[in-house]
Protein backbone atom coordinates (compact mmCIF):
# COMPACT_ATOMS: atom_id res chain seq x y z
CA UNK A 1 0.00 0.00 0.00
CA UNK A 2 1.33 3.62 -0.74
CA UNK A 3 0.81 6.12 1.66
CA UNK A 4 -1.03 8.85 0.91
CA UNK A 5 1.12 12.64 0.26
CA UNK A 6 0.00 14.74 3.00
CA UNK A 7 -1.19 17.89 1.97
CA UNK A 8 -1.69 21.22 4.22
CA UNK A 9 -4.20 23.72 3.27
CA UNK A 10 -4.68 27.17 4.79
CA UNK A 11 -8.09 28.54 5.49
CA UNK A 12 -8.11 32.36 5.53
CA UNK A 13 -7.18 33.51 1.82
CA UNK A 14 -7.34 29.92 0.62
CA UNK A 15 -10.80 28.57 1.60
CA UNK A 16 -12.45 31.24 3.29
CA UNK A 17 -13.01 34.75 1.38
CA UNK A 18 -11.80 37.50 4.05
CA UNK A 19 -11.91 39.64 1.76
CA UNK A 20 -15.61 40.17 1.04
CA UNK A 21 -15.78 40.10 4.82
CA UNK A 22 -13.17 43.26 4.59
CA UNK A 23 -14.76 45.02 2.14
CA UNK A 24 -18.62 44.44 3.41
CA UNK A 25 -17.32 45.58 7.14
CA UNK A 26 -15.63 48.61 5.86
CA UNK A 27 -18.25 49.72 3.88
CA UNK A 28 -21.04 49.25 6.76
CA UNK A 29 -18.80 51.46 8.21
CA UNK A 30 -17.24 54.36 6.25
CA UNK A 31 -20.16 53.97 3.35
CA UNK A 32 -17.57 53.51 0.90
CA UNK A 33 -16.63 50.01 -1.33
CA UNK A 34 -12.52 49.82 -2.47
CA UNK A 35 -11.75 49.56 -6.02
CA UNK A 36 -9.89 46.20 -6.08
CA UNK A 37 -7.13 48.14 -7.63
CA UNK A 38 -6.60 49.89 -4.16
CA UNK A 39 -5.90 46.12 -2.65
CA UNK A 40 -2.97 44.93 -5.05
CA UNK A 41 0.49 44.12 -3.59
CA UNK A 42 -0.41 46.01 -0.15
CA UNK A 43 -1.10 44.20 3.14
CA UNK A 44 -4.56 43.61 4.32
CA UNK A 45 -3.40 45.60 7.18
CA UNK A 46 -2.44 48.92 5.18
CA UNK A 47 -5.54 48.88 2.97
CA UNK A 48 -7.82 48.00 5.49
CA UNK A 49 -7.62 50.67 8.70
CA UNK A 50 -9.71 48.76 10.74
CA UNK A 51 -8.24 45.52 9.92
CA UNK A 52 -7.96 44.15 13.70
CA UNK A 53 -11.19 45.18 14.96
CA UNK A 54 -12.97 43.40 11.61
CA UNK A 55 -11.14 39.91 12.85
CA UNK A 56 -12.28 40.53 16.43
CA UNK A 57 -15.90 41.39 15.33
CA UNK A 58 -18.21 38.60 15.81
CA UNK A 59 -19.19 36.71 12.80
CA UNK A 60 -16.25 37.79 10.68
CA UNK A 61 -14.91 34.55 10.53
CA UNK A 62 -17.69 32.21 10.34
CA UNK A 63 -19.84 34.56 7.92
CA UNK A 64 -16.71 34.44 5.50
CA UNK A 65 -18.02 33.18 2.14
CA UNK A 66 -16.05 29.79 0.47
CA UNK A 67 -13.66 31.06 -2.14
CA UNK A 68 -15.16 29.70 -5.17
CA UNK A 69 -14.66 25.74 -5.95
CA UNK A 70 -13.35 25.58 -2.47
CA UNK A 71 -15.46 22.84 -1.64
CA UNK A 72 -15.73 20.65 -4.52
CA UNK A 73 -11.78 20.64 -4.59
CA UNK A 74 -11.27 19.75 -1.39
CA UNK A 75 -13.97 16.70 -1.74
CA UNK A 76 -11.83 15.68 -4.59
CA UNK A 77 -8.03 16.32 -2.97
CA UNK A 78 -9.30 14.82 0.22
CA UNK A 79 -9.69 11.47 -1.07
CA UNK A 80 -6.50 11.01 -2.81
CA UNK A 81 -4.40 12.95 -0.46
CA UNK A 82 -3.70 12.78 3.86
CA UNK A 83 -5.41 15.94 3.94
CA UNK A 84 -5.36 18.72 7.01
CA UNK A 85 -6.29 22.42 7.03
CA UNK A 86 -4.19 24.00 9.23
CA UNK A 87 -5.39 27.86 10.33
CA UNK A 88 -3.35 30.99 12.18
CA UNK A 89 -6.00 31.64 14.98
CA UNK A 90 -4.55 31.72 18.13
CA UNK A 91 -4.15 35.75 17.96
CA UNK A 92 -7.62 36.14 18.05
CA UNK A 93 -9.81 33.44 20.59
CA UNK A 94 -12.95 33.92 19.11
CA UNK A 95 -11.90 33.23 15.56
CA UNK A 96 -11.10 29.34 17.45
CA UNK A 97 -14.97 28.31 17.53
CA UNK A 98 -16.07 30.05 14.64
CA UNK A 99 -13.60 28.62 12.29
CA UNK A 100 -14.40 24.94 13.49
CA UNK A 101 -18.39 25.96 12.93
CA UNK A 102 -17.57 27.32 9.58
CA UNK A 103 -15.34 24.19 8.40
CA UNK A 104 -18.11 21.80 9.96
CA UNK A 105 -20.44 23.85 7.80
CA UNK A 106 -18.77 23.95 4.73
CA UNK A 107 -16.62 20.83 5.08
CA UNK A 108 -19.10 18.26 6.16
CA UNK A 109 -17.04 15.43 4.91
CA UNK A 110 -13.62 16.52 6.84
CA UNK A 111 -13.18 15.45 10.01
CA UNK A 112 -12.31 17.12 13.53
CA UNK A 113 -8.97 14.88 12.87
CA UNK A 114 -7.75 17.05 10.58
CA UNK A 115 -7.48 20.74 11.46
CA UNK A 116 -5.59 22.31 12.69
CA UNK A 117 -5.25 25.88 14.89
CA UNK A 118 -1.97 27.35 15.80
CA UNK A 119 -0.01 30.57 16.16
CA UNK A 120 3.35 29.95 13.66
CA UNK A 121 2.85 26.85 11.15
CA UNK A 122 5.99 26.47 11.09
CA UNK A 123 5.94 23.70 13.53
CA UNK A 124 3.58 21.79 10.85
CA UNK A 125 5.27 19.01 8.47
CA UNK A 126 3.61 17.60 5.33
CA UNK A 127 4.50 17.05 1.59
CA UNK A 128 2.43 19.71 0.07
CA UNK A 129 1.43 23.52 1.17
CA UNK A 130 -0.91 25.67 -0.43
CA UNK A 131 -1.51 29.01 1.54
CA UNK A 132 -1.25 32.66 0.29
CA UNK A 133 1.55 33.73 2.77
CA UNK A 134 5.15 33.65 2.48
CA UNK A 135 5.64 33.69 6.29
CA UNK A 136 4.07 30.45 5.72
CA UNK A 137 5.88 28.57 2.77
CA UNK A 138 9.01 29.50 3.18
CA UNK A 139 9.59 27.82 6.49
CA UNK A 140 7.93 24.25 5.11
CA UNK A 141 10.16 21.61 3.61
CA UNK A 142 7.65 20.41 1.01
CA UNK A 143 6.27 21.38 -2.27
CA UNK A 144 4.87 25.17 -1.63
CA UNK A 145 1.64 26.84 -3.73
CA UNK A 146 1.33 30.42 -3.33
CA UNK A 147 -2.57 31.23 -4.05
CA UNK A 148 -3.29 34.11 -5.78
CA UNK A 149 -4.57 36.96 -3.23
CA UNK A 150 -4.74 40.56 -3.32
CA UNK A 151 -2.06 41.36 -1.21
CA UNK A 152 0.26 38.87 -2.43
CA UNK A 153 -0.57 40.65 -6.07
CA UNK A 154 2.60 41.17 -8.25
CA UNK A 155 4.47 39.80 -5.17
CA UNK A 156 8.37 38.37 -5.89
CA UNK A 157 7.45 34.48 -6.21
CA UNK A 158 11.28 32.59 -6.48
CA UNK A 159 10.45 29.52 -4.45
CA UNK A 160 6.45 28.78 -4.72
CA UNK A 161 4.19 28.08 -7.63
CA UNK A 162 1.56 30.39 -8.06
CA UNK A 163 -1.78 28.99 -8.28
CA UNK A 164 -4.88 31.78 -8.86
CA UNK A 165 -7.45 29.60 -8.62
CA UNK A 166 -8.79 25.72 -7.37
CA UNK A 167 -9.61 24.76 -10.88
CA UNK A 168 -6.02 25.49 -11.23
CA UNK A 169 -5.26 22.90 -8.30
CA UNK A 170 -7.26 20.35 -9.50
CA UNK A 171 -5.15 20.73 -12.55
CA UNK A 172 -1.76 19.97 -11.12
CA UNK A 173 -2.55 18.09 -8.32
CA UNK A 174 -5.28 15.42 -9.30
CA UNK B 1 24.43 31.29 16.52
CA UNK B 2 23.04 27.58 17.51
CA UNK B 3 19.57 26.91 16.98
CA UNK B 4 17.42 26.32 19.82
CA UNK B 5 15.77 22.81 19.87
CA UNK B 6 12.23 22.35 19.16
CA UNK B 7 10.44 21.03 22.12
CA UNK B 8 6.72 19.68 22.08
CA UNK B 9 4.56 19.90 25.33
CA UNK B 10 1.20 18.26 25.82
CA UNK B 11 -1.21 19.74 27.93
CA UNK B 12 -3.90 17.67 29.42
CA UNK B 13 -2.55 15.15 31.86
CA UNK B 14 1.47 17.22 31.57
CA UNK B 15 0.39 20.41 32.24
CA UNK B 16 -3.04 20.38 33.15
CA UNK B 17 -4.57 17.86 35.71
CA UNK B 18 -7.62 16.57 34.23
CA UNK B 19 -7.59 13.70 36.64
CA UNK B 20 -8.19 15.60 39.34
CA UNK B 21 -11.18 17.70 37.17
CA UNK B 22 -12.83 13.59 36.61
CA UNK B 23 -12.35 12.67 40.24
CA UNK B 24 -13.84 16.01 41.18
CA UNK B 25 -16.95 15.80 38.55
CA UNK B 26 -17.60 12.15 39.62
CA UNK B 27 -17.72 12.83 43.30
CA UNK B 28 -20.27 15.57 42.44
CA UNK B 29 -22.49 13.48 40.64
CA UNK B 30 -22.49 9.88 42.47
CA UNK B 31 -21.20 11.18 45.91
CA UNK B 32 -18.31 8.54 45.90
CA UNK B 33 -14.56 9.29 44.89
CA UNK B 34 -12.47 6.84 43.33
CA UNK B 35 -9.66 5.32 44.91
CA UNK B 36 -5.73 5.66 42.95
CA UNK B 37 -6.03 2.12 42.52
CA UNK B 38 -9.04 1.95 40.36
CA UNK B 39 -7.08 4.15 37.56
CA UNK B 40 -3.69 2.20 37.30
CA UNK B 41 -3.47 0.94 33.57
CA UNK B 42 -6.97 1.62 32.61
CA UNK B 43 -7.82 4.45 29.49
CA UNK B 44 -10.00 7.49 31.30
CA UNK B 45 -12.51 6.33 28.99
CA UNK B 46 -13.13 3.22 31.12
CA UNK B 47 -12.47 4.12 34.49
CA UNK B 48 -15.00 7.48 34.12
CA UNK B 49 -17.85 6.64 32.64
CA UNK B 50 -19.10 9.93 31.90
CA UNK B 51 -16.10 10.41 30.52
CA UNK B 52 -17.53 12.33 27.26
CA UNK B 53 -19.82 14.50 29.42
CA UNK B 54 -17.34 16.06 31.72
CA UNK B 55 -14.79 17.30 29.06
CA UNK B 56 -17.78 18.50 27.42
CA UNK B 57 -19.19 20.46 30.48
CA UNK B 58 -18.23 24.28 30.55
CA UNK B 59 -15.40 24.93 32.76
CA UNK B 60 -14.17 21.54 32.51
CA UNK B 61 -10.80 22.48 30.88
CA UNK B 62 -10.66 26.30 32.06
CA UNK B 63 -10.39 25.16 36.25
CA UNK B 64 -8.40 22.32 35.91
CA UNK B 65 -5.59 22.49 38.15
CA UNK B 66 -2.05 22.73 36.86
CA UNK B 67 0.23 19.60 37.49
CA UNK B 68 3.29 20.44 40.08
CA UNK B 69 6.09 22.24 38.82
CA UNK B 70 4.98 23.31 35.83
CA UNK B 71 5.08 26.62 35.52
CA UNK B 72 8.33 26.86 36.78
CA UNK B 73 9.63 24.29 34.52
CA UNK B 74 7.59 25.49 31.64
CA UNK B 75 9.67 29.01 32.43
CA UNK B 76 13.22 27.65 32.39
CA UNK B 77 12.85 25.47 29.64
CA UNK B 78 10.97 28.22 27.63
CA UNK B 79 14.48 29.60 27.47
CA UNK B 80 16.76 27.14 26.16
CA UNK B 81 14.03 25.60 23.99
CA UNK B 82 12.21 26.58 20.67
CA UNK B 83 8.94 25.50 23.11
CA UNK B 84 5.38 24.75 21.95
CA UNK B 85 2.21 23.81 23.26
CA UNK B 86 0.23 21.46 21.76
CA UNK B 87 -3.22 19.76 22.63
CA UNK B 88 -5.60 17.97 21.13
CA UNK B 89 -8.85 19.95 21.31
CA UNK B 90 -10.77 19.85 18.10
CA UNK B 91 -12.94 16.88 19.62
CA UNK B 92 -14.58 19.35 21.93
CA UNK B 93 -15.47 22.85 20.48
CA UNK B 94 -15.97 24.85 23.78
CA UNK B 95 -12.44 23.71 24.85
CA UNK B 96 -10.74 25.52 22.78
CA UNK B 97 -11.32 28.92 24.37
CA UNK B 98 -11.00 27.78 27.46
CA UNK B 99 -7.61 25.82 26.69
CA UNK B 100 -6.32 29.04 25.40
CA UNK B 101 -8.02 31.20 28.61
CA UNK B 102 -5.96 28.34 30.75
CA UNK B 103 -2.57 28.90 28.82
CA UNK B 104 -2.67 32.55 29.08
CA UNK B 105 -3.44 32.67 32.51
CA UNK B 106 -1.30 30.08 34.58
CA UNK B 107 1.41 30.43 31.36
CA UNK B 108 1.57 34.63 30.83
CA UNK B 109 5.46 34.41 29.67
CA UNK B 110 4.54 31.94 26.70
CA UNK B 111 2.86 33.63 23.70
CA UNK B 112 -0.02 32.57 21.63
CA UNK B 113 2.71 31.99 18.75
CA UNK B 114 3.61 29.13 20.63
CA UNK B 115 0.05 26.97 21.21
CA UNK B 116 -1.20 24.70 18.77
CA UNK B 117 -4.72 23.10 18.89
CA UNK B 118 -5.15 20.30 16.23
CA UNK B 119 -6.61 17.20 16.10
CA UNK B 120 -4.51 14.97 15.54
CA UNK B 121 -0.87 15.25 16.32
CA UNK B 122 0.89 13.42 13.20
CA UNK B 123 1.24 16.61 11.97
CA UNK B 124 3.68 18.01 14.13
CA UNK B 125 7.56 18.41 13.38
CA UNK B 126 9.85 18.78 16.89
CA UNK B 127 12.74 17.69 17.81
CA UNK B 128 11.54 16.61 21.49
CA UNK B 129 8.11 15.81 22.56
CA UNK B 130 6.55 15.22 26.42
CA UNK B 131 3.19 13.86 26.21
CA UNK B 132 1.49 11.23 28.23
CA UNK B 133 -0.26 9.57 25.44
CA UNK B 134 1.12 6.29 23.18
CA UNK B 135 -0.86 7.72 20.04
CA UNK B 136 0.91 10.49 20.25
CA UNK B 137 4.69 9.47 20.99
CA UNK B 138 4.71 6.65 18.43
CA UNK B 139 4.27 8.69 15.86
CA UNK B 140 6.75 11.39 16.63
CA UNK B 141 10.12 11.65 14.89
CA UNK B 142 12.27 12.91 17.31
CA UNK B 143 12.73 12.44 21.23
CA UNK B 144 10.16 11.27 23.12
CA UNK B 145 9.21 11.27 26.92
CA UNK B 146 6.23 9.59 28.35
CA UNK B 147 4.27 11.47 31.02
CA UNK B 148 3.62 9.27 33.76
CA UNK B 149 -0.44 9.51 34.31
CA UNK B 150 -2.56 6.83 35.49
CA UNK B 151 -3.21 5.45 32.06
CA UNK B 152 -0.34 4.76 30.73
CA UNK B 153 0.96 3.31 34.91
CA UNK B 154 2.91 -0.63 33.78
CA UNK B 155 2.10 0.40 30.36
CA UNK B 156 4.47 -1.54 28.02
CA UNK B 157 7.30 1.41 26.87
CA UNK B 158 10.01 0.54 25.01
CA UNK B 159 10.60 3.11 22.45
CA UNK B 160 9.80 6.35 24.90
CA UNK B 161 11.87 7.75 28.11
CA UNK B 162 9.36 7.34 30.87
CA UNK B 163 9.18 10.72 32.88
CA UNK B 164 7.14 10.55 36.24
CA UNK B 165 7.55 14.55 37.11
CA UNK B 166 8.37 18.16 35.88
CA UNK B 167 11.61 18.24 38.27
CA UNK B 168 12.60 14.90 36.49
CA UNK B 169 12.18 16.41 33.29
CA UNK B 170 14.28 19.45 34.28
CA UNK B 171 16.89 17.11 35.35
CA UNK B 172 17.08 15.77 31.91
CA UNK B 173 16.49 18.65 29.72
CA UNK B 174 18.33 21.30 31.55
Amino acid sequence: MQTKQRLIVDMDGVLADVYSQFLKMEEEEFGIRQPRENLLGRPESEVFKHERKYVATKGFFRNAPVIDGAVAAIKELNDKYDLFIVSAAMEFPLSLPEKLEWLKEHFPFLTWHQFVFCGSKTIIKGDIMIDDHFKNLDYFTGKTYLFTQPHNYNQDNKHHTRVSSWEEILGILL
